[in-house]
């Protein structure tokens, strides 16, 4: 095996993968389109997550919303996502665990001419390999259930350092988990990533929903404000 | 891009895995240690069941236990292993999402001449790419976690797919989760792997935990039998 070779062919790969986000960005602001990418690990509540944050943005104001729901196989997201009348696309990766440009372009062209306020991608349950490809968002979050433990920014700092804002699930499972230490959890966060806003959240209550929405409307506002 | 020849590398590169993995079971094997490859998503609770199902082992016989904590940096896992008397190394994959061969055999390598009966590998947090390569256990299992939500099948099937047991663990949150379908994560998971062995486990209460050692020690005696 020539080891010089197929690093050549990864690095193609990643600036062709960059490349084509850095397009697709553009293009999507100049349609006034909003594109945040969802990572976690499978079960830290990213569909609940998404379902709770689309009500609270569509109660103030008449957006609209569309969703690519990625996964290996199936379509059970998808579904809770439209039963929510929501529009949504299911991009199957078979198998590949993380979604690069190629499958953003074809699962945003499943819309057709369609024009949305917000663009949701929900990538693949993995908290490790979604973080190196760029997916062509204008906003990258990830979101830790407290269940998984607060213990988790040094075991996965890529994902960790690849985003702009950390959102906490479940907070409502915080009494059954005495162990979880939010303080430090923000403490290492933020050693790896000084600017990264941390929100506490509970779908299932409501707790820190709003604030959550608040802090991506004005992301959004910002990123318009560039056309 | 030459897309015939990055193919035959990957092709090339699993089945030097696979026979690797086939002689590192065998060399094992002869020397008595059964090995045993854990995974799943980050904070299922891989550490915290380790612990509980190591402390069963040893009560109840003189066994030697061994441990390999992959990750993709730190040593946060380790160390807790270290710290309740169990000899551990650690693998830092310096960000590769999953463990393979020549990893375990370095890894291995740094115990020295000891001799375990129980070898285990705490595999990368992702249940997604470890289940494509063979580390070299005699056997497979995997965890999922109550909380993660009982819907994992269709969603993650290369992972159910690949492994003999299935340890559903925290099942003290069952109570906080009525939406958990045990009888349908049986029936969809036995679907796809019709042999695959359920255990249901809280290492908080110790529920499950000796049912699950009384399995691996059959287990381990049957792959014994075989030399």
């Amino acid at each position: 095996m020539d080891k010089h070779r197929t690093l050549e062919v990864k690095r193609d790969v990643m600036a062709a993968n960059d490349a084509a986000a850095d397009a697709f960005r553009a293009e999507e602001r100049a349609k006034g389109e909003f594109f945040i990418d969802v990572m976690a690990s499978p079960g830290a509540g990213k569909t609940t997550l998404l379902l709770a944050l689309i009500e609270e943005l569509r109660s103030r104001d008449a957006d609209k919303v569309g969703v690519i729901e990625a996964d290996l196989e199936s379509d059970v997201d998808a579904m809770k996502i439209k039963e929510a009348g929501v529009d949504s696309v299911e991009l199957n990766t078979r198998g590949v665990c993380h979604v690069e440009m190629g499958m953003v372009k074809s699962a945003r062209s499943a819309f057709g001419d369609a024009v949305f306020d917000w663009m949701f991608l929900e990538n693949i349950g993995n908290l490790v390999c979604p973080a190196d490809f760029d997916t062509g968002a204008h906003c990258r979050i990830m979101l830790l259930s407290v269940p998984e433990g607060w213990d988790k920014v040094m075991k996965y700092p890529p994902m960790f350092a690849a985003v702009e804002a950390l959102v906490v699930t479940k907070s409502d499972y915080l009494s059954l988990n005495p162990d979880f230490d939010m303080n430090r959890l923000h403490e290492q966060a933020r050693i790896l990533n000084p600017h990264l806003k941390v929100f506490v959240t509970s779908a299932r209550t409501g707790d820190g929903i709003a604030e959550f929405a608040e802090w991506i409307r004005a992301r959004r506002n910002e990123e318009m404000a560039i056309r």
